[in-house]
């Protein structure tokens, strides 16, 4: 077989033995593996070839990209390895249609650069754009800091080119805002983990770049005083919220410990911080020359602070200063490291109900472990917050323990065990056990109908059936 | 199995022969059939328990809500009919978490009557809104003239409630905005027609009212002139255009003549006009205490008159002028009828192709009657035009000539035979010829999973496999 690979993407672009070196683990090296091999395709019709031999030969197939991902979705024992890396071409970006035509591996901070030059976005942004893949962005259905303005990465997406189980390839490149032409594939696809097919090209929405931004780390009162904040600033900036990020006291603690050089937002501590960002959509500037959305912040805190509600506030005056409050909010798996293992959740709850679902969870936990070190951050304006935790004693019962309080108490307010990180194989046990049966069993047939060898990125995502092998 | 059903939803509830009427053809009157039985189920359980029965008996079912669809979706010859009129709760609203939860017969107005007076919207907005209901405007992912700024019907929701072609209910009744724990069934369930299941509950997104509107009827030198226009507009105004509907000369010449009382846009007659409405997101007030909004959209008609691209507007100064120009707008079928048979089609391109496509298709027909009597009215903004026509004999080979001209002028430009109204029998034909192959195999096998006796709404949406039955 992989003399056959060869054949298809050349010599130098089946990698085995140490080659194989970065791909045999996943990014948070918790798990490591050995494919049968590495192929590097650099066409969506050399992919469409790998996949056909593959399933001829009944081997599983595995897509990898920038393999950030943070739930082991690559994992590929056995497997060919199909790194879309050197499909790294925007094929096209038509800044007055306000869409990116690009191919899976094109890493995410090299297409935010090249729209830029256009003064448009691409939304997406999360820590490691710098490594992350739009293959892999889309097969995750990646979240980040900005989703709620833009939206997650399937609201980013209008058009996809898969290459299915059967190696066929899936052209629905659309550039349409309206298509209803059969079911919704597209939707199917993202999000699915590469387990039904795998994702080589797409077509983006890029949006105008904001004209100014207003920046700020804001002490507030508590939880819902910070969701006040928000719904008045939407209310003032007409929806121009651009990010909402909740750091509590142990966060920015933890942070001033373990970065070097790393500075408290305020001279006081406080319990509630959040770091706000507005993009100005309009060219609209103040009386006084200033763009309209930097006045529009200050007064709204302004206002805030007098009532109570806002204890603190301090405005970015320059790209310095912002970078230095987002440098700190992305620092979070980074302070994270230093006390591995922890258990790292990614909830998701409806957003009027974070701060009753992260009391119940302190008070949980804490009938275990009186003392337990917790990071918490949340995109407070998405309900949606990463829970990590340490109690003594991380065996890997304790983990298991852990996880489903944390489950627990966030089904109970409606929640989900899986916000933005997707499954992979770190939480097939939280998918058996919580997602609806029904659910379940409609994946399973999807999966099965559309993939009867189960030969694609087999093994992450559905569980198997209980009473199957 | 009339007396089973009727143990199920009660005597009254199961409606047979002269009771069938208003169930037994689509809203245009183009098709009719005589069900088996109408059943109206007053709850989920009722809906699952007749169609656990219908799957026992290997009996077609077909849903049905406010029947107003435009592509027959809902022809049921010898088929239990399950209507979802009595299903008609509003089951919650909450405004400080933006989501209403509803049943599946919700009538869209009813729904967009309750949370108005919260200070909310329910964006969806169509003609037939007074009929449509929430179940079908989700099973055929219905649009509208709002989508430009809130997205199809798709993007209004985040969570349902299913009843599978098994009979078993699947909840996914999610409030979040953020759940990635597994494939996206939601999306799969929207816009498939009730092919694979019946929506019987939904939780749909609330938004905050405009504070404002602006609406006005312009008169632009051209259609790319009119999209430049629309880009003004959203970078004045951060991007809150509501609506951006074109009527050309013709629809408002056949509209003088069609409706009684009828007044033109404008005292001289233009090629190109344009229904542009804003809606205010922000208290913003201009320094004379107007809408800040109404300011913005005056400022960017009066530039773009000086310089020729706009050649005539009036702006609404009341809620009567208002409801005037959307009339207009709004009477777009009402003023095909007196010409039908036409071939009315819904088309959609990439936004900056639209004038591009029309000249083809014009030109195409041509060929074929030098004359044709044509009625074109489009969202504009979202690249998505309704063209009906009539050429000279229109028998069923000219209307597929026809047809089939427009798809091939459609194609050429990337669009889409079937851009909002959906597939339902109507549009087969085109679905066989111009879906991609291979998606449309992926549908088949994904049908075929769900639904493997085939009794969910059947002959809808997939053509039969040529060779095949």
């Amino acid at each position: 077989m992989l003399e056959q690979l060869k054949a298809i993407v050349g010599d130098a672009n089946v990698l085995t033995a140490a080659d194989m070196a970065k791909y045999s683990h996943d990014w948070m090296n918790t798990e490591s593996w050995t494919p049968l091999a590495v192929v590097r395709p650099a066409s969506t019709e050399e992919v469409s070839a790998v996949v056909k031999l593959a399933s001829a030969n009944k081997t599983a197939v595995v897509p990898v990209s920038g393999n950030t991902g943070l739930c082991v979705g690559t994992s590929a024992e056995g497997a060919v390895m199909i790194s879309l890396e050197r499909m790294n071409k925007i094929r096209e970006i038509r800044p007055e249609a306000r869409i990116a035509v690009v191919e899976a591996g094109v890493v995410l901070s090299n297409l935010r650069e090249a729209v830029d030059d256009h003064s448009l976005i691409f939304p997406l942004t999360f820590g490691a754009q710098g490594s992350a893949m739009i293959g892999g962005n889309l097969s995750t259905n990646a979240g980040g800091s900005n989703v709620l303005r833009y939206g997650n990465t399937r609201d980013l997406c209008l058009g996809l080119e898969v290459v299915l189980p059967n190696g066929e390839i899936m052209n629905i490149m659309s550039e349409l805002h309206k298509d209803n032409s059969g079911y919704n594939l597209k939707h199917l696809f993202i999000g699915a983990e590469g387990t039904l097919g795998i994702i080589t090209g797409a077509v983006l929405k890029l949006f105008p770049k904001p004209r100014a931004y207003a920046t700020a780390m804001v002490a507030v009162k508590s939880l819902p005083a910070a969701l006040d904040l928000l719904a008045k600033l939407q209310a003032a900036t007409g929806g121009s919220v651009e990010a909402f990020e909740y750091m509590p006291r142990g966060f920015i603690d933890t942070h001033l410990k373990v970065v070097k050089g790393a500075r408290a937002p305020f001279e006081e501590h406080y319990d509630v911080n959040i770091l706000v960002e507005v993009g100005a959509s309009s060219d609209a500037l103040a009386p006084d020359g200033r763009p309209a959305v930097s006045v529009t912040l200050e007064g709204t805190l302004a206002a805030l602070l007098e009532c109570g509600d806002v204890l603190d506030a301090v405005i970015a005056q320059n790209e310095v200063q912002r970078r230095e409050m987002w440098a700190r909010r992305e620092a979070a798996a980074e302070i994270c490291m230093p006390f591995m293992p922890m258990v790292s959740a990614d909830i998701a709850v409806p957003t009027d109900k974070m701060e009753a679902v992260l009391d119940m969870i302190d008070g949980e936990i804490r009938k275990i472990d009186p003392d337990p070190f917790v990071i918490i951050v949340a995109h407070l304006g998405d309900g949606n917050a990463h829970y990590a935790v340490k109690t003594a004693n991380m065996t890997a019962e304790r983990k298991d323990e852990v996880t489903e309080i944390i489950e627990d108490c966030v089904l109970k307010f409606g929640g989900s065990f899986s916000a933005e990180h997707g499954i992979g194989t770190y939480k097939l046990p939280s998918m058996a056990r919580r997602k609806n049966k029904t659910a379940l069993a409609a994946m399973r047939a999807i999966k099965q109908a559309l993939d009867p060898q189960n030969i694609m990125n087999p093994g992450k995502v559905i569980p198997e059936e209980r009473g199957s092998i």
